[in-house]
């Protein structure tokens, strides 16, 4: 009875995800959806990548959380236009679904945004479940969350369109088999572009930026 | 509706979670549900747990994940009985239910075990949601993952009866506040014990594994 409940949930977000989806393309606004584990670091990494990609790329940020607005209050520094939703801490609430996102777009003046990031609620399961109507997904994964996460959280690293490899700049301090894990993840998606990356050094973040620019610009 | 239907899977679960209770009640089985971020560091804090009490307190473990035997491998190189669970891939299976908890339990004698340790799913959101019929529940949080996530996942850390604070061997090489985060625990669950752990270096056990016996044997 639960699955059957869950695939109609998941029914009705797919139709939504299909509006939202026609709305951003006659926009001609690229959106990534981003998702990852608690603490893995997207807020930092996007801080970074709208620090990079603004002053060519009119931007703006959907953030996910369950509770707070401590994400898009730091993202709010970046100057662009930040909308913050919370799910709230009940059922059915672990990720974004579509019309979360339909309703969140209109607090935004979609005629003058050309990339529209969603920062997901930090969880590598329910998210991966979830259409928005994006044009690409990326999982952050952080070096200090182990190697075999992909093989885990298949899901995830099936639906999504690039890795970020993030905190390198803790590799020396961790027993960690980098090409482990990046095998892993060609495991399950084997042609996933991944870029190691630090948000805290800003290593690794220039073939990122190009691949971002370019799908952007092919939107 | 989909509230409502959340709302009645976890009406049953309740139920099964009860029926469980009583049942570990009367074996005398204290029954302990770990819950944490994927890549957090459960499987290595267990390992860890285990070679300290095994010697004085008849332990098994019920591993939960979507995909993989990866975590059950590692305890099983412990000696204690471990039956690995996984939930599959698809929606409702980011966490363990009470239902799963019992049909696992009947893989193991449970005449001879007086404590039990339940691995839930790599996820801060949905299994604070179902109650599986345990004692306690302990959430893992690791230093890697920034100071906020006990305000940003606020039931977790309302429903846990004790916060282990992992990895603090790489405290120096992170921007870390540490009492913030402990403020942040103390906000959403003013007298939880945090035990400040590494599973790696095993800084911090003495308190931790002081705590945990005491609870097996109150029971």
């Amino acid at each position: 009875m639960e699955i059957k409940v869950v695939r109609k949930v998941l029914d009705v977000n797919d139709t939504m995800a299909e509006q939202n989806r026609k709305m951003f393309s006659e926009k001609g606004i690229f959106v990534l959806n981003v998702m990852s584990s608690p603490g893995s670091g997207k807020t930092a990494i996007l801080e970074k990548t709208l620090s990079f990609i603004m002053p060519d790329i009119k931007s703006a940020v959907i953030v996910g959380d369950i509770c707070t607005s401590n994400d898009a209050d730091i993202l709010a520094k970046t100057n662009v236009p930040v909308v913050q939703v919370n799910t709230g801490e009940f059922g059915g609430d672990c990720h974004l679904a579509a019309h979360v996102i339909g309703n969140a777009a209109n607090n935004l003046d979609l005629d003058d945004i050309d990339f529209l990031i969603v920062e997901n609620v930090g969880n590598l399961v329910c998210p991966a479940e979830f259409d928005i109507g994006e044009s690409a997904r990326v999982v952050v994964l952080s070096v200090t969350e182990g190697e075999d996460k992909p093989v885990k959280y298949p899901l995830m690293f099936r639906e999504c369109n690039a890795a970020l490899l993030n905190k390198v700049d803790l590799l020396p301090y961790l027993d960690y088999d980098k090409e482990m894990a990046i095998g892993y993840i060609h495991q399950i998606n084997p042609d996933m572009p991944v870029f190691e990356i630090s948000a805290k050094t800003e290593e690794g973040f220039d073939p990122w930026i190009d691949w971002l620019k370019k799908k952007v610009r092919q939107m």
